[in-house]
């Protein structure tokens, strides 16, 4: 199996490979138009055993825009897996009707798994703890964007860094690229995980951890808002008393460089006021659509079409 | 913002707009193979976030036959907002995918609201009560169709005319149009609401209202039959008493004008025996091809191509 | 209404017509790019009133690698049958939208019903046990492209043949061609019913039946093999005690021909160990693809395509 045939974490993607995906990305941001007909004849397979309407809606529209179309499962209920079904043999049913495969599982693992007995390209659209390349090909479409390059950026990384998946693994990619600085906030009960403070150490990388967003957020190239998500979280109190701690609104921004970007993963719920939607350093629904345009970028470089 | 951009409610219509949908409606209707690629390349979001299987499928076949293509969201429960996240914040997301949204949604206003914040042309698939502005135009096409105009026909509505939605917003379409007149035919329980006995008041309109479907019948140019809808009654019993009140068949047919027309929004239960489809006068399947067709009118004329 | 405008059940073609499918079913299979965009324009409704995702994927894409598109009810409850609407009505509706009908429905005589009132083709893709007559032409494919000839084969059926339609299907449509000889191999408590009985002998078709698979293996050119399906038994034990009775597994297969084909319906549980899978007389996998190129077949044959 030849390199880069699946997408199943970003760690299967080298620093030139994650560039190719990102410029070709900007290109299709810039004229859409120009590959509408692309994937023609071509059929994604989406397949969303754990429900993400918001992924699978961008994976969909990725495939429609590039002229190809789409087989769905749209929840988790529909499927043959009731009858018993082993995962292996519905990859293997479903690549039988398909050029490509998006899918989202529940279990850790299912991607990795799939991958290895899909023989059309698979793309992991999440699997258990949501490890979710592509959402990660999203920022860094937005960056590339706005700052022209991935290196050089001093990054901060506001609100649930604990469990945030979408965190660690845009902080992993991006050491991939030199000259980042890391600037880790969050209450002392959502820091990084310490996997990832190895990862850090053990790679010299610049990073330093603090609780105030107030105090280093001039330092800031791009702030990363996450999501304080309830389901994280043992009891209700806990979630209560924290989830309104890192909220950024104009008065906080007010410091910033006029810049900075902010980026969220979305859905959010209150950690960015809506006052902020209007401010032209708000980028998040921006990252949506180039969520659109690098998902048409990988399927493109998957199907080795063009 | 311009005027039509959206459609809300068919009073965001003027009377020239509304004719000039449905004489594209019309035109579609005979000969749709000429509008078969006129939307190549565009996406339609189709979003039900309260299952209506019949609209959803209109609109989906509609943007299909115009060579468009859509992403779906074909019930409640696979939604992002279980996440939390805002209606406001879904459409600015599903907007970045997607060239035009129609949207069904359980809450009054929330066409409204989606049609302020979406930056690409919005339709209202019904929201709350049901305010159900496409249902309408498929009324017009269908008289169109048969009548050659929108103006100076008697129209008899029967049924459920309290709660039955898309009867208060044909009677206020069709207003717009000069020479029409009302008859509506309900028990006393089920008729009209105020609002709609003062609107037609104020406008001068001529109207009556009857209890028998028998005694007005050999007037009528249209007749309109409405779902008595197990779901807008208190209790059982009402329902079943009322339910089989306004049952047409074929010996009340019998006094009608041979080219009066029978219409029905569907879904049927039983207030109109089967034995009525063979007659030339049953015109609602008819209405659910026109349905079709005067979706494709207003794609067309929302994303302005042609 | 002519002959062969709708599939119901397999009973419905004459062998000249199955022949003529799986034929062109076959030429598909080997150059599918030839037959890309034959059905541009045309609306195929996928109704899966019981799920059943492989076949419903399969459907769609079928139509989709004929250029054509779909509408599709995925899952059961999200008819506007919870309005009350009959079946009838549903059909009338849908048929509006779209060129051809694949429906699923719980219910056994759903699928003549529909084909009764419909005045597009219809498929009947499983209605009550599960009469799937396009299973049976995936069948029929899968030997005509590894024997070349629907005649003259020993067919050896193995596991629940007393529940499963798709042998039942199988073997009365096999029996429209010569020189065919069926062996069923299955515990006393799966043997094949009477009525299958009362046919093969009325129709002097030649058949044994056995309980070991060991015992016959040598002579078979084709091993249909099928899943003990847990929610035919009325109780646990009897499930449990049985479903591993007939497993394949290689030490069986050693005694097998060298180019007898090994079928199976899918989705299998454990009847087939895995390491079977890389045998090359286990074509169940390829079976997959080829329903999908036989529904293209039945697709172009029904709309009267090329």
């Amino acid at each position: 199996m030849r390199k880069f045939r699946n997408l199943v974490t970003n760690a299967d993607l080298s620093a030139s490979e994650l560039l190719d995906i990102v410029k070709l990305g900007e290109a299709i941001a810039k004229q859409p138009e120009q590959y509408l007909d692309l994937c023609h004849g071509k059929v994604l397979g989406s397949l969303f055993f754990e429900p993400s309407t918001r992924t699978r809606l961008s994976f969909e529209a990725a495939m429609l825009r590039l002229g190809g179309s789409v087989v769905t499962i749209p929840e988790p209920n529909v499927s043959s897996t009731t009858k018993g079904e082993s995962l292996k043999d519905t990859i293997r049913t479903v690549s039988s009707y398909t050029d490509i495969i998006a899918m989202r599982h529940p279990h850790e693992g299912a991607g990795t798994l799939a991958a290895e007995v899909s023989p059309v390209p698979f793309i992991n659209a999440g699997d258990g703890g949501h490890q979710h390349p592509t959402q990660t090909l999203t920022d860094l479409l937005t960056i590339y964007e706005h700052k022209h390059s991935l290196e050089n950026n001093v990054i901060g990384l506001c609100g649930d860094l604990k469990f945030g998946r979408t965190v660690h693994s845009l902080v992993q990619t991006l050491s991939k690229f030199k000259g980042n600085k890391f600037i880790f906030i969050s209450p002392k009960e959502l820091q990084i995980p310490d996997y990832l403070r190895i990862f850090l150490n053990e790679n010299n990388l610049e990073y330093k951890e603090v609780s105030s967003l107030d105090e280093v957020i001039d330092e800031l190239d791009i702030l990363y808002m996450t999501r304080v998500q309830k389901e994280r979280f043992f009891n209700e109190a806990d979630y209560i008393r924290l989830k309104d701690s890192y909220i950024l609104n104009l008065a906080k921004l007010a410091k910033a460089k006029s810049d900075m970007i902010i980026l969220h993963p979305l859905p959010r719920v209150n950690e960015i006021a809506e006052e902020v939607d209007q401010d032209p350093r708000a980028k998040y629904f921006n990252q949506v659509k180039n969520g659109m345009y690098v998902r048409m970028a990988l399927i493109l470089r998957l199907l080795e079409v063009k």
